[in-house]
């Protein structure tokens, strides 16, 4: 391994791509260290409060079952503005594609982009679309960028989890990879999966009423729900104990990662969030996200059960605990 | 020419790329046809009115004289805010890395997006970073989106040119599309000329005081100073008449143009503006933008003679009149 080239796993939302923001990145373009960062940035402007999140779609293939790189660069974003518990406004676009790539196949992409649009509710306002010679890109990269309105004065942040907490999941894991995975060319897996692309902002606005019990949201998406409970353990300086038996887990999804020997833990999901709630209105947040079309296999998958340095450890199926890390390389390159 | 593939050509900023946007992209994202759009969109967020752009950087080489794709990549979004007479805030910056990108060669880059983002006055405030297989990608794609202030109540549009009004530039035409074609592999010519990037919100700040005189402001980028008049002359609805013994061109942009056929006017600029003045504030309009560092050779290259269905025709150095087009295929790939 060259230590002065960018590897795979820089892009893998895990270890690597901490390193590579906590060495290169973040002390040149940013104040806030990578511990420190949520899903979006938070601004004030004229006393008004917004949140602005940015990120490329690189995804292989670029049709998947359940979704392509079009819904999934909407959704990705609007997602990353209801972390914040922000309510998504509108959208830009970015496109690179490679010479030669197929206008039928953009038209398809720009269909789907219309349509989950339209489903979350945002406005695209603003694009751009360059064009790179064959061989020097791969079909279709989309960068969308949002601005979302802070409508709450929760302090809603990777660092606000609390001792006794308990972690909620809106359904089951791993769905988005592993139906990536499973149309990746040479290995044509039938799982039977779909991606789980979907925007959350609705289901946020059915958690904001919980108020100050409501302490972080997340949604696990590189790196999977290992990588995402590790930077929340990180940030708030708490140990969060997960429940193996409590895990959603689909059977297509089970099957998959024993064959291909990948912990379900790790694989990224496009259309779940994490939500940190204070105990005594667990069971609201649950009956909440249980009334949302997007969250009825919600799951309470763990709990915050002390203040530590930042670690997450999980009760097993076999009544051991093991302790859970972040994706140290890349498990599943270019899963969004 | 396959008329159902992207062509390297629907890149260009030019006539195939409007082309691309009202055929296909237009219809499905926007409700604005490509003839009505800006540099940047205009958002109302309770009642603070702002400016939002988007822009992806794919210049090849990476580095040329005067700069490298990251300085590129802060200037171009601060400009498509200053465009819109927006006081730039922030910006998101998304990264595509090709593995087995040199991390030196990031670091170097990081470092001029920091440089140019302290000299606009600009807040990096949120990122992302992606990396695809060697191959699949060109060394490093950046995308910068980004949120300006208005604090205006003027009308600056493409589509408030007014006849009389005066054409001007703030200085010479075409040195970032020269400089970049000159340090590309295979190509290496020793023009002795440095890419114009540099960010214009300040030059922008000097002219917003002309108030409801300024009409008109763009940045002549991908398609040159010829496309983007082109472009104001069908969303104004008027004939712009250039002169083109007053369009500031150096001697080494001169050569290179007359090596290669190249016309000045179609290549790319990125620290260059193209402001319309009602004729009485004109002068008034020149004089600030030469107390700016980056106006000391702006000239008035032009008019707005008659209103018309939009075109834009020049009084030639031998004293005809010819008609000037969109860019219409790709003249320089790559060139931003």
């Amino acid at each position: 391994m060259n230590n002065d080239l960018i590897l795979l796993g820089h892009g893998s939302g895990g270890r690597l791509s901490h390193q590579l923001l906590d060495e290169l990145i973040i002390p040149q373009l940013s104040s806030v260290p990578v511990a420190g960062q949520n899903d979006a940035a938070l601004l004030n402007i004229g006393g008004i409060k917004l949140a602005f999140s940015t990120d490329s779609y690189v995804v292989d293939p670029v049709f998947f079952p359940g979704g392509n790189i079009g819904d999934l660069a909407i959704n990705g974003t609007v997602n990353d503005l209801a972390m914040m518990g922000a309510r998504p406004l509108c959208l830009s676009v970015g496109f690179i594609l490679e010479e030669g790539f197929s206008k039928a196949e953009l038209a398809r992409i720009l269909a789907s982009m219309r349509e989950a649009a339209d489903a979350a509710g945002v406005a695209i306002v603003t694009g751009d679309t360059k064009v790179v010679p064959k061989g020097k890109g791969d079909r279709i990269f989309i960068n969308t960028s949002g601005i979302g309105a802070v409508e709450h004065n929760l302090h809603i942040d990777g660092a606000s989890a609390q001792v006794g907490d308990k972690v909620i999941v809106n359904g089951s894991i791993g769905d988005h990879g592993i139906a990536v995975l499973s149309a990746r060319e040479g290995l044509e897996i039938d799982s039977g999966i779909q991606s789980d692309s979907a925007p959350l902002n609705g289901l946020v606005a059915d958690l904001l009423p919980l108020g100050p019990a409501l302490h972080v949201l997340r949604d696990p998406t590189r790196g999977g729900v290992a990588t995402t409970l590790k930077e929340i353990a990180l940030q708030s300086g708490v140990t969060i104990t997960l429940d193996e038996k409590s895990l959603p887990v689909n059977p297509g999804v089970k099957g998959v990662c024993s064959i291909l020997g990948l912990d379900p833990l790790y694989v990224a999901n496009e259309g779940k969030l994490l939500a940190f709630v204070a105990p005594e209105q667990a069971e609201a947040a649950l009956a909440a996200m249980r009334r949302h079309p997007l969250g009825k296999d919600a799951a309470i998958i763990g709990e915050v059960t002390e203040t530590s340095a930042g670690k997450v450890q999980m009760e097993t199926l076999v009544g051991g605990v093991r302790g859970v890390e972040m994706l140290a390389g890349e498990q599943l390159p270019r899963i969004c």
